[in-house]
């Protein structure tokens, strides 16, 4: 038996506390991983809340890991004890499904999440099965690739899954965790990057990001000279938009892609889709194909999340500058177990 | 001077009329169609109506020609006069605009519609520019062809656009003029197909037209019991459904495809899109080169729509069919001029 020291949250809305655990037995198809950094992410924060009703208390939050293989299963033959590997949101997918089958263990019947039902990387060790346990390259740095695993993935996916050319003209939507990655990529893929934000102190950054050119999101006016310009847009936040207005700065054929959670429903007009063959699509995090090509990409283009560290033991100020919407852009946990 | 004699309304919502009018000189691009035969379809009462706020009376409509070269312009050079063409809702594209260079003349810029601002088929001659003048091949019916150029190619349109495999599951909305051959396309694409109806007396027919499975598309229970088998799903109807049950119909990366006008907009939940992956389009009519494909997938697979035939003099009476929601499933109007 392995004891685990970690911080978890008690209760809804409870401040972080120290928390042991006891590992279990290591399953012939996990692995344990030594955290080295783990990313602080908005829905480490909506788990600890129990926004969603899935979370089992204790929880220990961290599902942006970067860390050593400590431990693997007899059948993990393709990873090295002290290997460098990242665990993000999806910590099991069962192989054999469809999805699966198809190289969609993002989409797996039966995926498993790293903090629903188990315990994360704010922590000294945390376990996982080998197919989430994706390798990261030499180049990266530890301590900053934390965040592709969750962040990143979410917006590196919709432009592989989406098949956004290098000659398209595309917008971001929301310049923060997400969206600074996503104008990273964009940048370095070839396209045409329009940066969307109400922050207007954020249009600066938003070009060193690789935006071409920033629009302020909440002004009709500036939308409406856009319309028909764009062939992919992203939209990185939860709160409602003017949809219509959204859809209506695509040209035909263009794709309106949703990552962030928008609680209520979105009111899409059939003639705004139709008249113009627009699209309006959403994906969860990438597959671990796609997590190794983007980290591919990344060490490639020198593409890195800008970060701000914390020790791990003051993860409740981390949290704390994270609800205040002061992070720049993202958060990472360092482990300061003794 | 051409004296054409045709059937057209005067005012919004009146029955149609004997009707003449002088058709100017013919432009080098275009070409005059002396006219078999005309689908009649429901944006035919639209434009009528006054509906979309579009109508400039009087208005001859009809939009689902079938006819021979009457006479062309001296840069038709690939259409021979007495050649069996047909002619739909679109009757001219630029032809240099990005989407018209790109193959999507459906999409043009300036694309003009053959009853917006002209006068349609509910006559002895229509007009067009020749890039929609369509040749139809000789083994097809001129009766019944007619209605493929609008409520065919709406359907048969996204079948080709959203990439539907003959491997997929497929689900069709609606039971009607456009259902009904997509019903037929679909079983001859290869794909496992079910009709969602809420005319039980329609579950023989639709199995006869090519679906493998009926379900009554008003009942929930229904719908959730096929949860997750779907991967495209295509919306005939024009009335809002429970669009949250129909997207859970669909299968990881399954897409709902409208082409019906439905008038509210539609509620879509960001989750029922991202945690699987799923889309939401819709398309116009197709191209050119998409209704040649489709009138040649139709000529090898002997599709073709099931009219009832009024002659073009009694235009009312098979209006009044048609609203009074009696077509079974396309009425064709043909040309009784003397």
């Amino acid at each position: 038996m392995t004891t685990i020291r970690a911080y978890a949250a008690n209760e809804p809305n409870a401040p972080l506390q120290s928390f042991t655990y006891e590992l279990g037995e290591l399953g012939p198809e996990e692995v344990d991983i030594d955290v080295i950094a783990c990313g602080v992410c908005h829905s480490d924060l909506s788990m600890v809340n129990n926004d969603w009703g899935l979370t089992a208390f204790p929880l220990v939050p961290g599902h942006e890991v970067i860390g050593t293989v400590a431990a693997k299963g007899a059948s993990v033959e393709h990873l090295a004890v002290g290997q460098k590997i990242g665990l993000g949101w999806f910590s099991k997918s069962c192989l054999h499904c469809r999805p699966c089958l198809d190289g969609d263990h993002n989409l797996c019947d039966s995926r498993e999440h790293t903090i629903v039902g188990r315990h994360g990387g704010f922590a000294e060790k945390v376990r996982a099965h080998w197919s989430w346990a994706i390798p990261v390259p030499d180049s990266l740095d530890v301590t900053s690739a934390g965040p592709l695993f969750c962040g990143g993935i979410t917006v590196f996916n919709p432009i592989m899954q989406s098949g956004v050319k290098p000659t398209d003209r595309v917008g971001v939507i929301g310049i923060g965790g997400l969206g600074h990655l996503a104008l990273q990529f964009l940048n370095k893929w070839g396209c045409e990057v329009t940066a969307f934000s109400s922050t207007q102190a954020k249009a600066r950054e938003a070009r060193e990001f690789g935006a071409h050119h920033v629009v302020n999101s909440r002004d009709d006016t500036e939308l409406e000279k856009i319309a028909g310009s764009l062939d992919f847009l992203l939209v990185t936040v939860n709160v409602p938009l003017n949809w219509q207005l959204y859809l209506n700065t695509l040209r035909a054929k263009g794709t309106f892609h949703v990552v962030g959670a928008v609680p209520e429903p979105m009111a899409i007009s059939a003639f705004d889709l139709l008249f113009f063959q627009r699209s309006v699509t959403g994906t969860p995090l990438g597959s671990p194909a796609t997590m190794t090509a983007m980290l591919e990409f990344c060490a490639r283009h020198e593409i890195a999340p800008m970060i701000e560290t914390f020790p791990m033991s003051k993860v409740n100020d981390a949290f704390e500058h994270l609800e205040a919407g002061k992070a720049r852009y993202r958060i990472v946990l360092e482990n300061d177990f003794a």
